[in-house]
Parts: structure tokens; sequence; C-alpha cells
């Protein structure tokens, strides 16, 4: 079961250039499990003499390697194919607004090193992405095993990204980094790589897609809540990222015309009346207005500030007025959810992001907003529930985007 | 030029029956224009040997036929193929609340034959089907051409379908079609047909997108304002059905938690507070109130009714509640609107059905709705528009939808 270091010479970009038929395998093996070549064979309906070459040059090259045999149907037991993961390194990198989560990954999709630091993205492009060149260099190191380039990396950003060109567009959290080319400043540290850049909800959808309540669904909803509130859209088992590159930004959808002016200059955003900011806000004005002792003294102990995670443990801790606040906010959330569910029928509704740590309190009032509102047939099959991948969602998306990037086709 | 009969022998099911690269090329002719072998090898990246080879089978079956030649790329002109539009007849079928619109075309999608006559939903589905396949019938009669079969059917039908089985759930305007086997029952009929059902926007937008507003559009919105509001999804070039056939369902998003009941048992839908019926019935209320000589005028003469077409036609006379009406109306719809534009960032939204002829203020005020509350970059190249197909949409789409999926791939 060992896999040989079978790359003898360094590889170059052209190394991912392969035929449709060679790259139909790889991807069953990428996204699957160990195959026999009968059973590739007839996944890719081609015949046994086709993919017995196809499967030769994919080993010489070092794309495949043989893993041990399968069971047996009568005769022989098979000869289990399965992908190199020593090709390279594979990096998913997550920024965040205050944050960058990093992981190290094989060419399989296998974390080997993950590492987290706070981060500032009102900070210049260039600051951030050298740092996060740094960290991939050292967690490279770290692994101890043989060296390997660096071949594929996935980055999420906080802002709508043109995906065809992997820049932000008009980024409200992040100004600076408008059309900034990230995609050639990876490639100048790590010539082999092409990155892939996308939206933060996008790469965590990908990842609960690969890893977390995603699996085997063709389409759900990956809800971010935190400071503001997005959603990453899994369209027939695809990312979905809309004609502009900007589906999926549910946080300025208007619930109350009448309602407090948001920072984009429109009344009664969702995000702006729901997400954690407007949660600390309510809580802060009921401590002040003496609707709650135990928040109050919170807020002493706190230099006057409250924020969601203090609500959810006032909640915990039986207090009326916070669990109210998050009963409000769960119930605006859900009312949105519920107009989308009736417009496009996910199987599943997962929710993540720093809010969604506050208790299940929450959960339950999205949960039941959503399901009182939408129509009977969409909600019959629903499911509405907490990411289990949690923080991780991102950067393991990013790893598996990258590696669905990677293969480019030559033309015959 | 003269397309020559040369189906010698009656065809059966597995006629339509094609190997993978088979099958691409019927695709590519399907739904393109005529190609010479050189363009079709370049299209599908094959060679030029298997190209020969491919395309004289498909001339022996009788499923090509060479139509002239091409432009000379400095050689002889070259031999364009192109798709034999006398395999057979297909048809399209789009049944309504109130009516049945059928269109009878060739096998390249070329209508022959139009026909619509009054029906009701309420009645049995074989009272119904039964009508469609005497019609479908005596215009294959009627086009005085040489005798062929009904190879394809499509059929859109007003309620949620679960494609897969082309039956309908739970379906409100016509609760007796619950379940219905509409697929055997044309079969029985017209045994080398396998019908597609599918719900009516969908088909509409379908039909837009093969002849319409969304022609070259990867993402696009059909929305359907009649008796109630629907909307069909183009989502990555396809049909966005949702995981239970009833994605698009709008009509049900809720506009007014206050608002009155509709008939789903919920307050304030979308659908109960302006479509077709709430504009009409807000006209007869402003006129038994005394705010509309004209509206009040109609309604004597109409034995106390009014419909939403009358109050267009009270608009374009320049009725200043009539107007008000119609404004409000587009303002509601143009609010849920924003939120999808958010969510979907559709390049392109079309209005259709029976209250899109009322008049051009209410695509205005729409517009006007939409673009005000959704954000800065998912409206930046969208374009909000009438339907120019108009009643065809649905027609035209049924008949692609079927020639859509009448091929099968064979195993290999």
């Amino acid at each position: 079961m060992a896999i040989v270091d079978n790359l003898v010479t360094p590889i170059d970009r052209s190394f991912f250039q392969l035929k449709q038929s060679e790259a139909d395998v790889v991807r069953e093996l990428l996204f699957g499990e160990s195959l026999s070549r009968t059973d590739l064979a007839n996944l890719l309906g081609v015949s046994r003499a086709s993919i017995t070459t196809i499967i030769n040059n994919l080993i010489k090259k070092g794309f495949l390697v043989e893993v041990g045999h399968g069971q047996s149907a009568g005769g022989r037991r098979p000869q289990l194919m399965d992908i190199n993961g020593q090709i390279g390194f594979v990096a998913g990198v997550d920024i965040g607004a205050t944050s960058v989560d990093i992981a190290l990954a094989d060419f399989k999709g296998t974390t080997l090193k993950r590492y987290c630091e706070p981060a500032d993205v009102n900070d210049d492009p260039e600051i951030i992405l050298e740092r996060v060149c740094d960290i991939v260099e050292s967690l490279m190191a770290e692994t101890g095993g043989p060296e390997r380039p660096l071949v594929a990396a996935g980055i999420g950003v906080p802002g709508p990204v043109q995906f065809s060109k992997g820049v932000l567009i008009a980024p409200p959290l992040m100004p600076k980094w408008e059309g900034y080319p990230i995609r050639e400043y990876i490639s100048e540290r790590f010539p082999l790589v092409d990155a892939v850049v996308d939206n933060d909800v996008n790469i965590m959808a990908k990842g609960e897609q690969v890893a977390g309540g995603g699996q085997g669904i063709d389409n759900f909803l990956f809800v971010k809540i935190g400071t503001g509130i997005g959603c990453g859209i899994i369209s027939n088992n695809a990312v979905y990222r809309g004609s502009d590159g900007c589906a999926g930004d549910i946080g300025h959808i208007c619930i109350d015309y009448n309602g407090p002016i948001c920072r984009c200059g429109n009344p009664g955003c969702l995000e702006y009346m729901a997400a954690g900011p407007a949660i600390a806000q309510a809580a802060q004005k009921g401590a002040l207005a003496g609707d709650s002792r135990l928040l109050a003294q919170r807020m002493q102990g706190n230099n006057g500030q409250l924020t969601a995670q203090d609500v959810g443990e006032a909640a915990a801790n039986g207090d009326r007025l916070a669990n109210e606040i998050i009963r409000e906010s769960g119930r605006r959330i859900g009312g949105v959810l519920a107009g989308l569910v009736n417009f496009f029928n996910p199987r599943v509704i997962i929710i993540g992001g720093g809010v969604s740590k506050i208790g299940h309190q929450f959960l339950s009032s999205i949960r039941q907003a959503t399901l009182k509102r939408a129509t009977a047939l969409s909600t019959r099959q629903l499911r509405i529930e907490y990411s289990v991948l949690g923080d991780d969602a991102g950067i393991i998306g990013a790893i598996w985007l990258a590696l669905e990037n990677i293969i480019e086709i030559e033309d015959s």
C-alpha cells in the first residue's frame, strides 16, 4: 500500500494538461475512491483496451499509482488505482475579515497541516498575500516529507469575485483589493500554481459538499451568519456564482421597507437587522434599558460592549431578553430563507459562520420561521442544520476547488 | 437543397438510441446551424476519420441529410450536414388553466401548425389528454406532407411536476391530476413517444432560451404574471427544477406578514397581493368607492366585474386610480424580484403571462422597484423586459424540451 516516489523529473504546468479521456479517469479517482481498471472502464463507458492505454500513460506520467488489490469477482483480485498524492502540495486559504486560515494538503486532498492567525483585510493585498505565501512555505517545510512543489491553491475572500479572472469587484469590506491580481501574485511565488479565487461562502459551500452536510446533495445552500450574512449556492452539484459572480448576496434583501438604514444606503436589509452586530446592539440597548440584569453585568465587565456570543451565553443561562433577541434574529433570517426555499427548492440549508455558535435556540427559530412560510412541497424533505465542519469548511472547500480546476484539457 | 425522403423503413424507439459520439453530433446540429464535417470534427475535438464514420452511420440511419455547400476555405466548397427534419413530428403542448395551446413541428423544431382552444383543467385528465391527442392527430393530417409518425412530445402543465416521472405533485389548480400517468396516456396513443412533462413556466423559460429574450444567456428568469405568479429558472444554460421539481414557486413569497390571507393559508403572499385578480379587485373596490369614473363605467358594462386588462386600458386612457393600482402591483413584484436578483444574479428577467399585456407602465414599475432594492453589482448588467414570444413561449419550449430529451445514449 506504500505510495512509491515515482516522480523522477521536476514537473511543469504542462503536467496537468491531459486528454479528455485521461481527465475523466483522474476526476473519477480524485472525487471517489480507488478503483480497478474494470471499474473505471465500466464507469466511463470505454473499452478495456482503451482504459489500459489511458491508465498506463497516467502511471508513466506519475499521475496514478497502484494501491493494492480489491475484492475478487471470481478470478484474480483486481489491482486498484488511485491518484498519486505525492504529485505536489495543495494550499487552501480562507481570508476572513479578521483572520487567515490556511491548510496544506497532498494531491489527494488530505489535509497535512493547518494554521490560523489574525489578519486585517483593510491591509494592502501585498501585505496579506506575502504573509499567506510565507505561511504556506513554512507549512510545506514542516511536513518533513520529500521536497515537493506547491501545485495548486484555492483562495476564499470575503467579497464578490469575478471568478474567471480571480479578482474582487467592488468589495465593501476590502476596497483596496478591487481588481487586484491575486492569481499573478501567487504565481510569482509559486510558479506551478494558477490559483483559484472565489467568494468565501462559495468555498465553504464547496467544503460542505465534499466533506460536510452537503455530501451527495445536488442542490443546497450554505448560509454564513457573522458580521454579515451571505449564502453559497450548490446547484446541480456545482458552485453557482451567477452572471457577475455575486449570487448569494442575501444580506441585503429587504425585510422592512421602513427599517433602519443599512451601510449600503437602503432601509431594512436582513444583515443590518439580524446578523451579529444587530444581535449585540439589541442586547446593549436592552441592558441599558434595564431589561436584563445578566446582560448589564456582562456589559460592565466588557467595557460597555456586548457580542452576539455574550447574548448566546446569557440565553443559555435562561436570560429572557437574550432569548427573545436570538429568536427575533432567527425569525428574520427564516423569513428570507422561506422565500429562497420557494424559489430554489434546495434539499438542505447548512447554517455556519460565527453567529451559528450562539446555541441551538437560534437554529430552531430559523427553522420554525422557514418551515412556517415556505410552501408545503418545498419543505417536505428540507433539512436545516448547523455546519458540522465549522471553521474548516472554507479551507477544505478551497483545497477541493483548487483540485477540481487544476486539470486542463489538451486539444486533440 | 431539397430534403430527400430517406426514411425507407418504419422507425421504432431504438432509432433514438445513439452512441455518445453520434449524440454529440446530433446535438450540435439540432441546437445550431448546418455544419461541414470539418466544422463538426473541430467542434467536438475528434479526428476527421472518426467524424466521417459517425456521419456516414447517421446518414445511413436517416438521422442526418446533406443540405448543400458552405463557404470554401480555399479548396472545394464543403458539404453541409443537418438534421433530417422529416424523421417525424414533434408536438408542443401548453396546458393552461383555461386553454390548451398546441403546436406541431418537424424534427428540426420548425413549427408547422398551431392551434388553441378553451379548456378547463378542473376536468379529468383523460378528457383533456384525449382532446390533446385528437388535436395533434388532426394537425398531423393537415400538414399534407408524407405520412410521418409523432416521435416526441413536450407537455407543460400549470402545477409542480416531478420531472423524472412526469407526474404532478399536489397541484393546487388541478387536484385531479395528482400522480396521473400523463406519459403513459400519450404513449398509448403515440407508441413512439416518451413524452416530457414539465411545469408551464419551465417550458416558457425554455422557449425564451431557444427563441426569445434568453438566447445566449446562461442565467435568467422567466416570470409569468397571470392569475398566479410563477418563475422559470435557467441556470448554467439548463432549466433548473430544484430538489422536488417545485423551484420557482415565487407566488407564495411573503411580502406582508400582516397582509390578507392567501388561498394557501398564509398571509401576504405576493400573488394574492399583486397578480391579475388582486389588480382587478383593487380596481373594483376603487370604482365602487367612486375613485374612478372610467373604471365604474366599465364595471357597469361588465356585469359588475373588472379584469386586469380593463385596468390596463383605463390606465392607458390616463385614469389616475388605474395607474396607481398598476404601479403598486409592479412595486410589489419588483420588491420580491430584487431579493431574487441578489440571490441568483441573473443577466435577464423576462416578464410574461396575461397581466404583462396591460401596458408598459407595469414593466417600468417592476423595473424601478427591482433596481432600487437590488445590489449595485447584481444590477449593473441586468435587463428586465417583456417577453417577445408572448403566448408562443410555452409551445416552443415544449417542442425543444422534447427534442432535447429524445436521444438515449447506448451503452458502449
